[in-house]
Formats: structure tokens, sequence, C-alpha cells
């Protein structure tokens, strides 16, 4: 029992220790220490994912899914002790998936054959009811495309390139592939042809798609178009090798519904001195509708909350206000972003900053600084802070699409700069799943942003 | 067809550019990035690493899995083109897991209850065949099972101290936790204790004991000593805080066989200016017996064969002597790096300098400089092409275990320092398996042990 009580009253002064106030005078490596300790202690980041994608789920812009994250967020953000909880309405796109979504191989009599893995691309327009068949014509490029002349007419494109692995940044090389998947269906509808398939912009050889936004363009009739898995786009390549002509019966029934409300989700800590002087931290709270969007992007939208859990449990009192938002509808129209930007509500603010964490939840490794050199600079004063951290790593770089139009109005841009390795391995796929998140390396990602939302608020730009 | 013509054409010059030989005037940044290039798009790092897994499997020191991997790793050296391909042997230890080891749950009468999952540690004695029957004693450190007195007389020890979670380096979390396993043997028993139980050294709260070596010191009559999983562990902290007296009862049939011929493996590229001075780079070819060694040590070896490999296949003809090398036996002795040191083979080399990765094969951060101040200034000459591959934190730092003695002799130490937040989630557990490794970033730690064997070899240090 002796020991018992001991053991009771040594934990209640090691609890008692994140209690004490951070003061004006306490200086910055001892926030961050105590931004450190009470974060790995707690990885309290992954909890709130776990929930969010075990409560939530899939939360595709205008689902059922996308309704409950902006109910449950609010929630979280009360239980952390945040303030001035709130929604931002708007408006976005419902593109519904549907139930029947195949690609199957079917000989020149007809008869079917192989399954392979298919989804449609989102905002791609439904097959007829009976399918799209048609031969299969594998292009690398647009220019390849176009080198066809009128062959692809009638016929099934298959865009084939693959994510170039030889890039350190997985990014680029997601950027090298991804037009395929954003703009093929003009490309393949203007060279004739009645559908599209595009190889998963992933660097993983796998058997799920991965979905993604596609485009229309007024002036060429929509076509169908669907992402394969990288290991059907293979199989599909070495048929075509071997002197094949596979045709392929395509159906999707997906659709566009009229848009239905949304919203961004906010909440504070409330800046003692400058108030109307705001720091956001956020990611956007919609995901695709193939995984639970675990990493992309909720693990964002959960070091947003916890990050300003962080500040508040080792008690900051930050001298401007600091604000998580939960953005809607980053991947399918990017409308959060800019109805946040236009909201009434910040006619009578100032944002002095913003910060973005979509790139998964993987260890940071540093910051991408948009605005120009000066800005850069005085973020470099800070860079010891952020390398003790793991994460001094600071360059130009892309803040976020969500925190743009803030940018675009004047913040100073932070983007969360993550091991990227791993990432494409999941994005817009059915693996994109809480067990791909490891407590530690998610909640790091929070303890950098709220040092950065500390230095920000109290040092100010 | 002509597409086809056109495309391995295509191909085939894009295959030709790693053949230019890398001449002297090349600058180090442009190999960096042919380093990288066929690094990344080829990641044969985890070809070789899959292989030693499924063919060698589990490698502790005197195993036939050990065995094999000698032989394999032989072939796979001559396989990538390396010279002077062959074995240094050495005595090494053989400890025998044996076929029974449980824990149970018993009453007062004897009745049996729940199992925990134990493992014996490496190097424990076994328990008589009807197991060892005791009290559960739990303590957080030898300084409160020290304040018992005698009340551990007659029982089992628990120690129970959990990895401390708030440091950012889990190697430092590992370090202020592994005395409970390394030297609870010599503790418990002093304190009359009849066995001890250990919570697993690992982060994770998972169902798989993690094992590792156990110490006795001569004075002390040894006791048989395994480790509980951390769940194990936290279900009888959970009995002990409700006021129950577990009872356990823990049979091991492991036991201490008579040393078994073993080998280190080397492989070269042989220097061309001056081939008698050496860069040894490598990691260790035994492991645990619960999983396959994957990150413990497999990474490491591999890592090594492909550097080499790497340099080798862009051209480099290195002015100095690289070798691979396998150490054996790091896990239960450290023998191969002593006997690798002595060999008569070292009299006629000066090894300049010694690399080792053995943190597993997680995304390189940087290099840890084992030598003076002036070594770590020269070191960071080369920071930038480092920083480059994501890996230029330099700081002062521990080479590795099997490079120690060679260190001693004069050579430059280099540890290879990686993101290192998953490590002891799999360490010496069965879940250290191919399927938790990335082959890209397994393939960056090749990369830049390439480039830095590339520099100590051409620049000299």
């Amino acid at each position: 029992v002796n020991r018992g009580l001991c053991e009771l009253l040594i934990a209640g002064l090691l609890l008692a220790v994140p209690w004490m106030p951070v003061t004006a005078a306490e200086p910055a490596d001892s926030v961050l220490q105590r931004l450190l300790r009470e974060g790995l202690s707690s990885t309290y980041a992954h909890t709130l994912l776990t929930r969010l994608t075990a409560e939530a789920g899939l939360r595709l812009s205008g689902s059922p899914g996308s309704q409950k994250a902006i109910t449950l967020t609010q929630h979280m953000m009360r239980e952390c002790g945040l303030t001035s909880v709130r929604v931002e309405s708007l408006m976005v796109p419902c593109w519904v998936r549907g139930p029947v979504e195949d690609a199957v191989l079917v000989d020149a009599r007809g008869r079917r054959g192989d399954r392979l893995n298919v989804c449609a691309l989102g905002g791609s327009i439904a097959t007829p009811k009976e399918g799209i068949t048609g031969e299969i014509v594998e292009v690398r490029s647009f220019e390849e495309l176009r080198a066809l002349g009128g062959e692809p007419r009638g016929k099934i494109v298959l865009f084939n390139r693959p994510m170039d692995p030889s890039w350190l940044n997985t990014g680029t090389a997601y950027g090298g592939a991804v037009d395929q998947r954003s703009t093929g269906a003009v490309e393949a509808a203007r060279a004739g042809a009645v559908a599209a398939l595009v190889r998963s912009v992933t660097l993983a050889l796998d058997d799920v798609p991965h979905t993604g936004a596609t485009h229309y363009a007024d002036s060429i009739p929509p076509i169908p178009i669907a992402a394969v898995s990288t290991r059907g786009a293979e199989a599909l390549h070495a048929m075509i090798l071997q002197g094949k002509k596979p045709r392929l019966r395509l159906r999707l029934s997906c659709q566009t519904l009229p848009d239905v409300p949304g919203a961004n989700v906010l909440g504070e800590l409330c800046g003692t001195e400058k108030p109307d002087e705001v720091i956001v931290v956020g990611g956007h709270l919609d995901s695709w509708d193939k995984g639970k969007g675990a990493h992309d992007d909720g693990a964002g939208c959960m070091q947003a909350i916890e990050a300003l859990r962080l500040l508040k449990e080792i008690g900051v009192k930050p001298k401007r206000t600091i604000r998580a938002v939960m953005f809607m509808n980053e991947e399918n129209g990017s409308r959060g972003g800019r109805a946040y930007a236009e909201a009434p509500g910040r006619r009578t603010e100032r944002h002095i900053a913003a910060i973005e964490s979509d790139g998964g939840g993987f260890t940071p490794r540093g910051l991408g600084v948009q605005g120009d050199s000066t800005l850069l600079r005085r973020v470099l004063r800070w860079q010891p802070l952020f390398d003790a951290l793991g994460a001094g790593t600071i360059r130009s770089g892309h803040g976020g699409v969500d925190i743009s139009p803030i940018i675009e109005h004047g913040a100073a841009g932070f983007g969360l700069v993550v091991d990227q390795h791993r990432y494409f391995d999941y994005h817009h796929s059915a693996n994109d799943t809480i067990d791909k998140v490891h407590p530690r390396e998610l909640e790091m990602g929070a303890v950098v942003e709220a040092l950065l939302c500390y230095l920000l608020a109290n040092e100010g730009i």
C-alpha cells in the first residue's frame, strides 16, 4: 500500500508539470521540450484519428461520412478545450460512386474472361448500363496519343505511364504522372475514344485502384474514366507486348448529383493580446471514398486539433488567436478553402499565417515556407528549434491547397513537410486506413505544428 | 511494332547511362544523382533482403539459418560483381531455445489459468522440466528491488518499467529500460528470486515477447529469465494493483551448447590506387531467433552489398578498397567484430574508415561520426551532399558494435542514423519480418552508404 501511495504521489507530481502555465519569459526551447514530452507520452492525435476513421469513416464531400465528421470534429474540439467551436457552411459538389463498377476482359465473341480491379475516377460520368466495350489502346503520354491519329476511335485508351521511382521526392514523381488522371478523359475523348483507363498513380505494385479527381472540358463531350490497379495495368501491358489485342467491358454507375450543404469546422485558442490576429492550422476533412482517408487527410485534421490541445495542456495562453480549421472539399472542388477566405467572419480579422498538413501522418522533416525571401529569412531564425524536433529542413515551398486563398490574401504560408516514401502507396485507395499511421510519427507532426503556432502567435512574423 | 522497337531503343539508351564509368573529374553531386537514380529505380536492397529472410530465415549465431546466410551472402556478393568474396571463420556461441517455453498463471491449489506470452532471453538457463512456480513480485527498478529486502526470496521477480515514450530518440528510451533485460537475472537472483520476467523492451503495446541478450555474473548463481509481452506485463500489473497475488509457472527448455564454427563474410571493390587502404561497410548477419531479422540486421547487411553494387553499376572504380562485411554474432557475443579486427589479413591493411547500419532499414536521416572533432569537421565538408539525400544530420555519435574494434584501431567510425520511431516495435520479436521494410526507405540507406564510401575511397579523410 505504501508503494502504491508513493507511486500515486510521484505520478501526480509528474502529471502536474504540464499544468504549470507557460509564461512569457519561458524560453522557446523549454516550451518545445514540454510539447514534445506531452505529445509523445500521449500520442493523442492517433486516438483522435482512430475515432475519426472508425466513427465517420470515408468522408467524400456531401457523403454521410463527411456530415458525421463535421459533427464529430466539433465534439473533439470541445473535449480538447478549444473555444468558439463552430461551423461555417458552404455548398459542396456531390459525386457518388454508385453500386456498379467493374471491368472484365471479353473476347471477340463476347465471352468474358479475367476481371481487372478498377474504380471510377472522381467526377467521371457513368457508362451505359450494359457498359462500354472496346479494344484497349495503350499509351504513355498525351504526345503518344496524339501521334496515333484516328487509331483510338471507338476504343478504350489506357494511360499507362508509371510514376518515375527515381525521384527522391515522391511528390515530384506524382506530379509527373497525374496529368493522365486529371485530364486523360479530355485527351482520350479528343482522340475519339469511348472511355479511358488510367494506371493508378502510385509507386506501389498492388491490386487496388487509386482514385482521384478527373476533369472534363466544356468543349469536348465527356467519356467515362476509371483507374486500374498497377498490377492490372501491368497485365494489360504484358498482353499487348505479346501481340494480343485485349478488349474490355467497363461498367460504371457513378453520377454527379446537385450540390449539397457542407461545412468547414473551426475551433480556437483565443489570443490574449491581439485576438483579431489569427494563425490558422488545418487540414482537409473530406477524403476519397475508397479507404478511410487516414493519411489523406484525417492526419492533418487531427494534428491541427492536437496541436491546439498540446498548447492548452502545457498552459500556453497565446498572444494571437490560434485557430484549427477542418476544410471541406479539398479533393474535388477546393471549395472549403475559398469559402473560409471569403466568409463574413474574415472581415474583422487579420490572418498573419496559415499552416497545412496534407502529406500524410509521417515523420515531419521540416517546413515549406510560402512567401517572399524576407519571410523565409525570419522563419530560419527558428531553425534550431525545429531541428531539435528532427524537422529542421526549412525551405521555400507550397503551403497547401486549402490555405492558398488565405495566403493570397497576405498570410504567411507553411506546409508541413514529412517523410514521403510511403504516402502514395496508400493515397486515394482502400489502403488509406488507420493501421498505416504510426502514433509517434503522426504525433510529431502535431508537435511541430504546435511549436510553429506558438512562435507565430507570440513572436509574430 | 515500330513503337515497340522505338521503346526498346529508348530503354536501351536510358539503361546505358549508368554504365558510363565515373571519371575522377566527375563532381560528387553528379555521382550522387546517378547513385540515387540507380538505387530508387531498382530498390535492389529489398530484393536481396527478401531472399535473405526467405532462404536463410532466422540467423542466430550457430543456427542452421546463420550457416545458410553465410553461403547465400557469398552468392549475392558474386552476383553483384564484388571481388575477393570470402569468409573469415571464427567460433561462435550456440544458445538454443528448445521446444518448451511457456508461462501460465496458477492458483494456490495449482490449478492453471491464463497463459502469458513469454520467451526465454538469449543466454538464459532452462527451468527444471516441471517448471518453476512462484508468486510474482513486480518492481520498476533495481533500486526498488533492493529496497524490498528479503521479500522476493523464492518468488519470481517481474521487471516492469516501460520504455519512456517521451524521448524523441527511441534509442535513448531503449537505453533507459534495457538494463532490466541485460542484468535483471543477476539482480533478481541476488535478491533470492528463483526466476525473473522482464517486460519486453519495446514501445509497442503488443502480444509478442521481444527477446535479447541477458547476462549472468560469475559470483551469483544463474536463474532462468524470460521476456513477457507488454500486454502480458500490463495484465500482471493490473492484477497486482487489484490486490491479487498472481502466481506463475514458468517453463523454459533453452540451453547453451558448446561453441560452433561461424564466419564473417567479405566482398570488395578493389582500390585502383591504394588497394591496401580499406573502407569497411557492413552490418551483422546474425539475428535473434523469433522473427526473420529483417530490420535487425538483415537490412544493414543487404545495404552494404547494395552500396557496392550501386557503385559498380554506375562505373565507380574507387582509389581505395571498399569492402562489404557481414559480421557474425553481434547479438550474443560480438565475436565477429573482434575476429575481423584481429584476423591475419588485417596486418597488411590500413583501415581508414568503417560504416555500420544497425538501426533498421528506415529512411536515413544522417550520420553519427565516431572520432575526434577534426574528423567531424572534415566530414561536415560533405554535408550538402548528404543533405540532398535527406540525410544531412551529421553529428558526433556511435559507429556500431561490430566496427568498434576497427575504430579502436584507428579507423574513422560512421553509424547510419535513420528514422527510429518504428524500430523497437519490431526489434527482437516475431514481428521483425520483410513486410515491415519499405523498399525505398531501405534503399536510401544503401545510397547514403554508397556515397559515403565513394567520398572516403576517393577523397580520403
